[in-house]
């Protein structure tokens, strides 16, 4: 049905919504990220904070709908994605080992606390392992956006996180799987076998051949293409086809942009990565938003529940912090530090693990909230965490305020 | 319900679905426009052609949805604003008279072909009607980046063009209201007036004096954002804010759209035209390719119904080349049949109306898959057409192609 406000417009309610939400989901993102650099705080906060405010939370402007968690996964995507582009796989394969020991500090010891603080609030095994779960699954993409903004990508830490990130995406994904494997009775040892090969598969192909091969295929194709931008299209092709071989290799599919973006690093024109710049500029103000729009503060007006929801958020940020602390601690307690921060936030990523959980049957519609709210809270205090964590730090231009670099 | 492809995958299908379509979409829209290059035609062609191959009609790998809708109207909006970037409010007023003259031409002999072959058809009067108004709507999009893509904006006969567009477009709303009120059985003269004094006041409010304001305004709010990209954030705003108040005026947003890049071009600093062109050149095959989507060639098997669609193609090409063709006579033939071929398209504007001649219960289905497969085919000709108007002319190398002229 077409509803017409004007009798004469030939446009339906749908045609207002579209750039009615643009309109205030962009326009909000970018006025509260302005109040937040007047505090002192990172901008992403502030448009975080503009999420909830449009929200169904405050103002119920715009409420969550396909279309804008589809813009948001997009967003999140070409972030990793130009991220991808300022790293070289040479610099990931060095920080491998490390890599892995943070990853899996981060894993076990979130894992215990998720696991112990639902059993003693006697929660079953089946939800008290959920919880476990979707402590351990990091979202790197705020920790992301803050490196890039701030200039951070260079530095020892930063690098030791993304492949961590990668590597804790992995082991999360085992862990889930495991913990669903059970609360459905039966374990598949040859399906999660599988996943872990396809998966570490994928990452050490792409680290190991991939660049050199984009090397040699990008001017190939930027020779025979005839019409306009052809490194753009590259980029873009090569960005979704890996974020498609990730999701069928069962990880997240912003693992797969991550990686496409390190395969094509130095090999696009400036043209291409500032038309990049440009789409992702357009786009992640979505994904940090959606954010904002998913936390439903109605859910937490239970005393017991905020009270659980509260420790659980302290929980999680503790556990990652420590954890992956302990495994980067041979670096120094200051790249300790900002190692474990930059683990923190679970979002969107922790929200999927509770989900699954919700549609299983083995997560409480209570315990799906307090999911939530950790995975938006921890994602909330990252940032100003990061601030401070990486104070005083080298910092250096990012190609996406300094195009010509690398 | 999440279904799971791999046991592991903490991922539903329609994870899956966003990076596939994206890949799906733009990779055949890239190889197709490719081919048609090889064959000395626009590469949009091979992009509608896409559109065609990988939805329903054809190989059924994408269906319309209502996040490809989306996407494409997003596509042609960026559009129209880049192309009113290239444009400056002063040569707009320039041929406010002329292009006036052949947007009449353009909507008097198209509506009397559209009903009048309903009529000899044996078409009730309100359904003939509707298929004049349907035959009325110019859709610019397409010559825009006919014109955009071949360096041809800065042309006498392309800013008549982009004008006579936008004109016919808010005579195009005037005939539609007058169709659907008197299908209605009433006619709400106070409403027509006021749509056409509003969406005219934009018109001329914006090009009379919104230049001016931005170019105070922008460089204050540049110096005022502390965040980075400050132009292109003015961008996306004012983008999305007029294309809002074109809708509320009862024009179209791309009517919006373009005055924003009007009112905008010579404002913003060339990072933030950079990125704008990047959000575009990422959205715009969506709109190509969603144009060939929605041509499901299935209801034109029954002969007789096909005839009259061919019929109804030929008449819709022809009445709109002469009808505004004679509008630009006093310009000389070259130009009159540039821009007579250029207002050719009717794309999504003229479903809009079928549709919503059908949604009132005048439009029969019969009709309505005949004004789709028209719509469809005035932009699929038109490209071919152009070119060859347009041969020999003084092409320059727009913005889109080198971003520091203007």
């Amino acid at each position: 049905m077409l509803s017409l406000p004007f009798p004469l417009a030939a446009s339906s309610s749908r045609d207002f919504d579209l750039p009615f939400a643009m309109l205030v989901i962009f326009g909000s993102a970018k006025l509260l990220g302005e109040v937040c650099i007047r505090f002192r705080l990172p901008a992403l906060v502030g448009e975080i904070v503009a999420g909830i405010l449009v929200g169904p939370s405050v103002l119920g402007w715009i409420a969550p709908s396909a279309f804008l968690h589809s813009l948001s996964d997009l967003g999140v995507m070409f972030l990793l994605f130009t991220v991808g582009l300022e790293v070289r796989a040479a610099e990931l394969k060095r920080v491998g080992g490390p890599a892995t020991l943070v990853a899996l500090g981060g894993v076990v010891l979130p894992f215990l606390a998720g696991w112990g603080i639902l059993t003693f609030s006697g929660a079953r095994q089946a939800e008290a392992c959920f919880a476990g779960a979707a402590f351990v699954a990091t979202s790197v993409g705020i920790t992301a956006q803050v490196l890039q903004k701030g200039g951070l990508l260079h530095l020892r830490a930063s690098r030791i996180i993304l492949v961590a990130a990668v590597i804790d995406d992995i082991l999360g994904l085992i862990v889930l799987a495991v913990v669903s494997g059970m609360s459905r009775g039966k374990l598949d040892y040859w399906d999660i076998g599988l996943t872990a090969v396809f998966s570490i598969g994928l990452f050490v192909l792409a680290i190991q051949f991939g660049s050199r091969a984009m090397e040699r295929a990008v001017p190939k194709v930027r020779r025979t293409m005839q019409g306009s931008e052809a490194d753009f299209a590259i980029a873009i092709t090569v960005l979704f086809a890996l974020a498609l071989m990730a999701l069928y290799a069962g990880v997240a599919a912003i693992v797969g942009a991550f990686l496409a973006g390190v395969v094509l690093a130095g090999s696009l024109d400036e043209r291409a990565e500032n038309f990049t710049h440009g789409a992702t500029e357009l786009l992640v103000p979505f994904f940090l938003v959606g954010i904002g729009l998913n936390l439903d503060l109605s859910t937490l007006r239970n005393p017991a529940t905020l009270a659980l929801a509260a420790i659980v958020l302290v929980a999680a940020v503790v556990t990652k912090i420590v954890g992956c602390g302990l495994g980067a601690l041979r670096f120094g307690r200051v790249d300790a530090m900002r190692i474990g921060v930059g683990m923190v936030p679970r979002g969107e990523v922790g929200m999927v693990v509770a989900q699954l959980g919700l549609t299983l049957g083995v997560v409480s519609q209570s315990l799906y909230a307090i999911t939530v709210f950790m995975a938006v809270g921890t994602t909330i205090v990252a940032p100003p965490l990061l601030a401070w964590a990486f104070r005083g730090a080298d910092t250096r231009p990012s190609d996406s305020e300094l195009p010509s670099i690398g």
